[in-house]
């Protein structure tokens, strides 16, 4: 695509002393989602993977759930006045046999409880419109030691943070610490609806054995988006909410804070850690 | 309000040593913003603030200017089933001359000009909506010295970052490096809205004297907020997106970036850096 990063002159001080020079930035641009040629969402994404990102939005929000849900996602040509194709639209097509909902989704939260609105209301919301309970998936077992050893993975694996330092990242890991996909982008969840759409479209949906790791903290949403996609375990790098705690406790996902060096918190699901072998090394 | 915080039961691993205690975490839940009872948008926030932080969404979306543009707030109680108060939808009243647009705001981004949705079509979105342009504002020039004295400014001020981890913060700060006033959220983009709210109940906007301190990113929603709410100076812990640069660029807004120790990266608005002096001490 090569809009992933752009160019800009920059005014460096270092210790009172001035320089001018081009600077690498993460590019950031407006995505518009259509479903079926309804404008339904806009995110403000790092550009690249915007049919994955399309797709991934909708797991998220209970629309699509395999790939044959999918009939084609096209950039919209011709949207602008000239004619031009701004590679900023996306029109998803779904296969007939989609309930496509009636409803108007709001970005980051389920809107159909919007009456008396809060956070079990929330909780409520991804529990019924799941299409793949967790308690159902494959036993997943994981060692500290192995979720430890993830960030390093992630940060090899990541092309541009060192450049812009203006990213998030997710990536997925088999249970075996197997670095299966990554993704970045200045949203941390544009990062993830990339990974889950991609494996919608290869048809890996539900992501069963699949371990989550994010760049950052843990917020309600990503948590939704794990659950969603029928992912057992999601770790991250800083603090999780309160909400993403419950829904995690709600929903049987295995939510895992502060993982840094050999430490971590367990928050939710701690049945697929392995505790008693790291017990053992203490 | 006493949500801002909850308590949850945590498994500690250090160093392969397991131990279970309560723990601190940021609390999350959805906040449903209703215009003259109107539902408008829901945002992932936590508990606090609630009425700047629908103000200052209102100042970011164009909808508010001034103090006199707003009639009352009002918590909708009843809002449930029980009739009980969740404190989780919040109706915002304007004043009867408010001219209240008939488009559907979409969370981040103005949808106004969503065919052949481009960068340039936010930047000037943006600038068209803007109503306290930064140009017009009284000159501010702030040193280098003084922009890197802030961050630890702002980190004593925050009080619940320390327990967390989990809050982005944001703060205003005066020519003199005075802070004005500092606001934390699980969303960057809420920790701004409630700083921006707080300055149009109280009379204060435009902000034309004040500096924006962010604590991570400076994204184009984070730049966007400054325009709108008139703030000369908007520096960042960490890196800004291109967007953000070019709608800085535009707009005469001072965009400082990667503000850390005595070193930063000025990426537009130059003009109200006092480069000389800094190239002195050099």
């Amino acid at each position: 695509m090569g809009r992933v990063t752009e160019r800009r002159k920059v005014i460096r001080i270092r210790d009172g002393v001035v320089s001018s020079r081009p600077d690498t930035l993460v590019a950031e641009e407006p995505l518009e989602i259509r479903l079926n040629g309804k404008p339904l969402a806009i995110t403000m994404r790092t550009p690249g993977d915007d049919f994955a990102l399309a797709a991934g939005f909708l797991v998220s929000e209970g629309v699509l759930g395999a790939q044959s849900d999918l009939r084609n996602i096209v950039y919209c040509a011709g949207a602008t006045a000239d004619g031009s194709n701004t590679y900023n639209v996306v029109d998803v097509q779904t296969a007939p046999e989609v309930v496509v909902p009636d409803i108007t989704l709001e970005r980051n939260v389920y809107t159909t409880s919007s009456c008396g609105l809060c956070g079990k209301a929330s909780l409520d919301a991804v529990r019924t419109t799941a299409r793949f309970p967790i308690a159902d998936a494959p036993p997943v077992r994981v060692s500290p030691d192995l979720l430890a050893s993830l960030p390093d993975r992630l940060r090899a694996a990541q092309r541009v943070f060192d450049r812009t330092g203006g990213l998030h990242a997710a990536a997925l890991f088999s249970e075996e610490g197997e670095l299966l996909d990554a993704r970045e982008d200045v949203g941390r969840h544009n990062a993830v609806d990339k990974l889950v759409g991609r494996a919608l479209q290869n048809g890996e949906l539900p992501l069963s054995r699949a371990i989550l790791l994010v760049s950052g903290r843990a917020s309600f949403e990503l948590a939704q988006k794990a659950v969603m996609a029928g992912m057992p375990v999601l770790a991250a790098v800083s603090a999780p909410s309160s909400l993403a705690v419950d829904l995690a406790a709600e929903t049987g996902l295995t939510l895992v804070g502060f993982l840094r060096g050999s430490s971590m918190n367990v928050y939710a699901g701690e049945d697929r850690i392995a505790l008693r072998a790291a017990a053992a090394q203490g």
